[in-house]
């Protein structure tokens, strides 16, 4: 059995020329795209299964970390449970299917995703119940990101916020190890609840679910464990429109040669809403994932920047 | 002044499990996608600036190596002058002007790009005349590659082939770290040339350019040079058709997160035309660039495979 660090593959930093001329910053990339199930939600998924006494865990999830956990449960040899919306698109069905995860489709007009969590979890009493982000199993596994950024003496890092699994891992990372690095998140401004969250001193909730192209981001709030290490280890959060979003993606295809999804490119989006903010630092943008569907991508792509 | 070794970043390896469980084989990716310029070519043009004695160099190019050698030069501080036709798609020529070199834009119909490049030389009496494959500089600057891929132990290698100029640098570097892993290069079917001259054991060239999507391949024959390398050290060439080199680009986004052009797909596209051949060996498909328009890269999106 693997731990955390043999299982996972390390981030994969890019420096590309075309891009750091563009913006004339000194940019990095920390892509997460390679990692296994092609996002940082492995590091998350992996250490759960790894941790907890349960060989049956459940979660809700229409994206990337249904499949981290699927993938990180078939490796470890334990039951998953991945409830879906059954409108949720056939390849990320299957995608968590062929990892070996049985999927629970319901029909989120009838019943609501967490409703039927917790109807599977009455006939499942021996199952943990997993949370993408509101678990300190998936804020330690995604701190061993942080644990690989701290080394390169990055003057600021920016990184996407969703529900804050990934950047509450950063952060914790990144304390551990030293590092004097600005973490700053990046946020649809669609969804920007934790930018609220942030100035109020406390959590603030959408009213419903952000319909920003960053599917990723699409969370009702910051989750309660992450909250306690984004108040004070984030120092702001730069809120991005969708526009910037898809130019993000859209330069990552042209200037760097990088696939990434949306969600992935919130981090590039920041800088772009606010380039001047960062002539003359080492920065280093987070991409959390790579995995999105051919024709949104090729409908980003269109689009004139 | 950076010697080869440390200009060049490392190619990067992947593993995509996705790709793998979908191929059944023991697939391993080298991507030169993220390498200066965004393609292999840059070993070489750094290698060609950095040993020839002239401070000016002249090549044809519309393609990746002119902007590799461009920016080698500029990394040398030499002056370079790239010959493309005035046809060019608009970002390239901007790509090769923004790493500083001169574009000699050349009406094709008028006059030969070769032609119109004897030309300049007359002009340019203390210029080297670069050419993108038959050259030993350039085969010595690709044959880095081959000393990154010798100690991963590959039973196959299979790497696209236009002048050779890749492949008979990874042999080279193969052989003289005493490897034993089969050397199989990729050709487009519409341009096969060099399958045609290894059946025959002499150069046999293309008639026309081959109008092939492997834009990279479009090549006339085998640089002489080249073939002396690859006639012993290519066991087969295999012929590729368009259908697979689509469907290669398909599967590296779909199921491996990354963005290759269509040259750099073709490896994978032999290894789709004949996957059984392959059962029980570990591969490694090597990913020449990953430089592409957005507009044809969403047309081979759209195609369904």
């Amino acid at each position: 059995m693997k731990t955390l660090h043999e299982a996972i593959r390390p981030t994969i930093f890019l420096e590309p020329q075309k891009l750091r001329d563009f913006l004339e910053i000194d940019l990095t990339i920390a892509t997460e795209t390679f990692q296994h199930t092609g996002s940082f939600k492995f590091r998350a998924g992996y250490n759960l299964a790894l941790n907890v006494p349960n060989d049956e865990i459940l979660t809700a999830s229409s994206g990337n970390f249904g499949q981290a956990l699927a993938y990180a449960c078939k490796l470890l040899n334990k039951k998953c449970v991945v409830v879906m919306p059954e409108t949720s698109a056939k390849v990320k069905i299957e995608a968590v299917r062929n990892y070996g995860a049985t999927v629970d489709l319901v029909d989120t007009k009838s019943v609501g995703r967490n409703e039927r969590v917790a109807q599977l979890a009455a006939q499942m009493p021996n199952a943990y119940i997993a949370s993408a982000y509101d678990d300190l199993f998936v804020i330690d596994g995604n701190s061993s990101l942080g644990d690989e950024l701290a080394p390169k003496d990055f003057d600021v890092v920016i990184a996407p916020i969703g529900g804050g699994g990934l950047i509450s891992g950063i952060s914790k990372g990144l304390c551990r190890n030293g590092s004097n690095a600005e973490l700053i998140g990046a946020e649809p401004l669609l969804g920007n609840d934790a930018a609220q969250s942030l100035k109020a001193g406390e959590i603030i909730a959408n009213e419903s679910e952000p319909l920003t192209i960053a599917d990723g981001a699409r969370t009702l709030s910051l989750g309660k464990h992450n909250w306690e290490i984004i108040k004070t280890g984030v120092s702001e959060i730069t809120e991005v429109s969708d526009t910037k979003i898809g130019e993000a993606v859209r330069l990552y295809f042209g200037l760097a040669n990088l696939k990434s999804e949306p969600t992935g490119a919130v981090s590039l989006g920041a800088l772009l809403e606010n380039t001047g903010n960062f002539k003359d630092k080492k920065v280093c943008v987070v991409v959390s994932g790579g995995n999105v569907d051919a024709e949104i991508y090729r409908q980003i792509l269109k689009t004139q920047s």
